[in-house]
This record gives C-alpha cells, sequence and structure tokens, in this order.
C-alpha cells in the first residue's frame, strides 16, 4: 500500500506509529530520524523502523508518506528544514496536538507543490520515548484530520488510509474547531491536573497530607507528569481557546465555593449532574470506564 | 481475637470489611445490617457477613466491635439510634471522609461509658454498593485513626489491631488535621473533577469536543462519577478546609490563565514543577503508578 514511509521523531507517538506500520506489514519500508542520541538505533532493535537515518535530507528522499511525529514546540524549525528536500512526490502530515498554528506554518513555509495534511491522533501516555512505544496505541482512538481549502483531496485519503492501518477511526474536522475542542477535553485537563498538583504541593501541610493522598489525588495528577516542554508549547499555540475554557473553568469552581461556603444543601444536585455525564460519556463512546 | 463484629452499612466500604475479616478468621462472628432492601441477604451470600440483622437493636446487641460503615450525612441519626442499645462492652468506629462533626456526634450523643474512635480508611471506588466489595480494598492503604483527648487508650489499640487485620497501614492524627489534609488531597480533587465535567459538557461545543474525549479526560473525569449525596455531606462537614483549599487552587488557576494569556514561555516551569511533586509523590509513597 506505501513505498516507503519515513517517521521523523521517533518518541512515544513516532515509535508507535512504525510498529504499527511494520505489524500491518502495508509499507515496503519504513525509515526513521530522531535527533537523540541512539534514539533512531533503538527503534530498529525494537522493530519500529526498517532503518534510522542519520541526515535529514536521507529521510525525506524518496518517501510516499513524511510523518513529523514531533510535539508543536519543534514543529516550525522541522519544517523549515525538511522544505528544501521534500519533493511533490511526498505527502506529508504531522501529529502535534495543536492544528491551526502547525498548518499555517505548513503553508508558509513548505513549497505549495507538497501536500500537508495536518493529524492529531487523540491518545497517548504520561509516559513518552520510544522505550514506552506499542503498536496498539492507536487501536479505536479518534484520530483527527483538519484539511483546510488548500489540502489536496487525494493526498488527504491517502492519509485517511493510513490511520485506518493504525486502527484508529478518522475524523476530520476544521482546523479552529479542532484547537477549540481539544483545548476543553485535552488541554483544559492537563492544567486542571498541574495547577491541582502545584496547589496541593505548595501548602505548608503538604508534607503530613501527602501521606494520605491515596487513588483519587493519584488519577487527578497523572496528567502532571506529562512532558513541560509539550505542554508550555501548546498553551502558546492554543493560548486564545485555552483561556476561554479556563474562565469557564474558573467561573464554576467559584460558584462551587460560595455554595460549599454557604452550605447550600442542593450541592448534590450539581453533583449528580456530574456524575451523569460522566457515564453517559464513557458508556456511550469509550467503553474503557474500568480500564 | 474478636469475639463479634458488627458492622451498620453493608456498601463498598462495610462489605469490604467484613470480606477481609471473615477472610482473615479473627472473628467469631461477623453481623451486619444494612436499611437497603435485601443488601443484608445478598452481603450473606457473598460472604461478607455470617449473618444479617433485620432489627438495629440485634445487630448492635453484645459486639466486641461496632463499625458503622455509612457514609457521613446519616450518621448522627445513626448514632442517636444505636445510643441506646449500645453498652460500655462495645467499642465504636466509623469510616466517615470528615471526622470533627462525626466525632462531636459521637461524644454528644453516645453515652459516656461507651468508647468512641473515629476512623477513614484511605481508599475506595467510584463505584459504590455490596456488588463492588472486595477483601483486598483495604491492603497497603493508608487508614487514619483521630484519637481526642477523651478516647479510650485500650479501645484505640483494640481499632488499630482490626485496621491491621484489614491489611492496611495504621495513621494517627488529630481530627482537625485530618479534615484539613483531606480536604486538600481528596475532597478538593473530587470538587476539581466535577467542576471540570461541569465546564467542559455545558459549553455549545461539547457535543461535537466529546467524541475526542480520551485517556486524559477520562481520568480527569472518574472522581465525578462518586456519589452526589455522599460528595455534598463530605462539603457541607468540612466547608471551612474545603473553601480553603479552593481558593489556593481557584487562585493558581488564574495565575496559570494570565500566564497562558501573555505567551509566557517559562510556563516550563511551573509545569516541572508540578511534574517532579507527581514524580516523587508516587514514587516514593504509593508504588501504584502504572497501575
Amino acid at each position: 500500500m506505501f513505498r516507503r514511509v519515513a517517521i521523523i521523531g521517533l518518541g512515544l507517538i513516532g515509535g508507535s506509529i512504525g510498529m504499527a506500520l511494520r505489524k500491518a506489514k502495508v509499507a515496503q519500508q519504513v525509515v526513521g530520524y530522531d535527533l537523540g542520541k541512539g534514539v533512531g538505533d533503538h527503534a530498529c532493535n525494537l522493530g519500529a523502523i526498517d532503518e534510522s537515518c542519520a541526515v535529514l535530507a536521507d529521510v525525506v528522499s524518496d518517501a510516499e508518506l513524511l510523518i513529523l511525529a514531533t510535539p508543536v514546540g519543534p514543529m516550525r524549525a522541522l519544517l523549515q528544514d525538511i522544505a528544501s528536500f521534500v519533493t511533490p512526490e511526498t505527502i506529508v502530515t504531522d501529529v502535534a496536538s495543536t492544528k491551526v498554528q502547525v498548518i499555517s506554518w505548513a503553508e508558509e513555509l513548505l513549497p505549495s507543490s507538497v501536500a500537508f495534511v495536518g493529524g492529531h491522533p487523540m491518545t497517548g501516555k504520561e509516559l513518552t520515548g520510544i522505550a514506552f512505544a506499542d503498536p496498539a496505541l492507536f487501536q479505536n482512538c479518534i484520530y483527527c484530520l483538519t484539511p483546510t481549502a488548500r489540502t489536496n483531496r487525494m493526498a488527504l485519503n491517502k492519509v485517511a488510509a493510513f490511520v485506518e492501518v493504525l486502527g484508529a477511526h478518522v475524523h476530520f474536522l476544521d482546523p479552529a474547531e479542532h484547537d477549540e475542542q481539544v483545548a476543553g477535553v485535552s488541554h483544559l485537563p492537563f492544567l486542571a491536573s498541574i495547577a491541582l498538583v502545584n496547589a496541593v504541593a505548595a501548602n505548608p501541610m503538604w508534607a503530613d497530607a501527602s501521606l494520605l493522598a491515596a487513588g483519587g489525588f493519584r488519577d487527578m495528577s497523572r496528567l502532571a507528569a506529562g512532558s513541560p516542554e509539550m505542554y508550555r508549547d501548546i498553551c502558546i499555540t492554543n493560548s486564545t481557546a485555552i483561556t476561554q475554557w479556563l474562565d469557564e473553568y474558573i467561573n464554576g469552581l467559584c460558584i462551587l465555593r460560595e455554595r460549599i461556603s454557604s452550605h447550600d444543601s442542593s450541592l448534590d444536585e450539581t453533583f449528580a449532574h456530574a456524575q451523569q455525564l460522566r457515564y453517559s460519556l464513557f458508556s456511550s463512546f469509550l467503553r474503557e470506564d474500568r480500564n
């Protein structure tokens, strides 16, 4: 199905893509490139790629599909670097968490003859790096593709076929809508987790209170373990949508605070509302409630 | 070790206590009482208790250890109800999530000759009811005991021995300190989860955005599935400590919001701080990071 697939960035996502492609035997060759010392060889040993390239021009050269599997932070420089090597025979896609900014860079920096398709798999772990790569990471996940008026339809179909090979479900949406939506269901949650950990741990009581931290705190603090640099770059490239969701969250917390302070006995209705929403979301969509 | 242990309230916690005691074979008899239709029989069938009592006076009668395994909400009425049956031969303990209020009710309502020891196991699930009871629920968990100046030392030792039979680690602390600490590590997290679910789901974008909700949102919304009535009663009986922690959380979120809005590139330092705290907490204390 694919002649040569190239992956730049062999971390959790890039490595898992390579493993899934090789497992599905749909590419004649999967090559990879990573700036990290020894990462390319590690990826080879783990079976994530057939061959590791030491030079950026080599990995880009002759690829039918080029996957930019880096976070949003280094993306602009990477697009700039590949611009002089990439030819119209190569379809370029990315996996970064915010799409408006990345697409504007791609449209600014890549030759207009090169097809670019923005992508974002809705999966991940708080653990990063090739060592945690897993060919099943994309199974049944939603994988957003965000075409624009300039997106080549044949390229879009090719990337959609690639997504299906990973075991994921293609979900098309507008880049700006994508950014607004993930700000609510993905970026706001990690900020809520980080603020929780920092607020609780900054308190003088923390040394004693941490002993009492159990499953609830563990769940609510998991996202705080994610990459600080990746989170920063997401916040900077999606600040408008994120601040809007944060305003709604803070407003809801302030209302809750007043009702608790006044011993409002109808608080349980607000809590029941959240319980109902949580049940309906995870029973109908994800079916993974007790994983 | 125990002659007769009585459990009032055969939900997740009461049922799990019964199972753990019977599995450890440390009580000659474990009896139970629950207001819910058929719950006592269900608990018998699951092996959580030896016998279900239909009448409150019968379950209290002759117990060496009486465990009040209800949430904080019905606790005052329950203490009132058992006050006329309970004798100085019975040690009474509870498992409710807030301790100052429960202990003041116990000291007000129980005869002064009856020993009461406040307790709170730092475990649980968002799932409630006898059907989810599990004898291993307390394995390696921290179990708070909150003696006061009035607490009988022999009774305290007996309850501590009971906690160890469950496989839990006894942690003694002052009732007010307990309430302040759990407000941070347990009550604030469930409020953060509820506010997150309600904020995100109230947005007109929710119908589309919910499709993109993945593991991060699932983790951060899990606590929102807990019992609304239990959460309300916790908030009402621990409102001062909870509002203080909420103020710190809201303040931290407001600062974060301003820094995101101004594209502050040192955001990653704040995020790295949370990451470090999360690592240190769960590597040193719980060792359950990847459960």
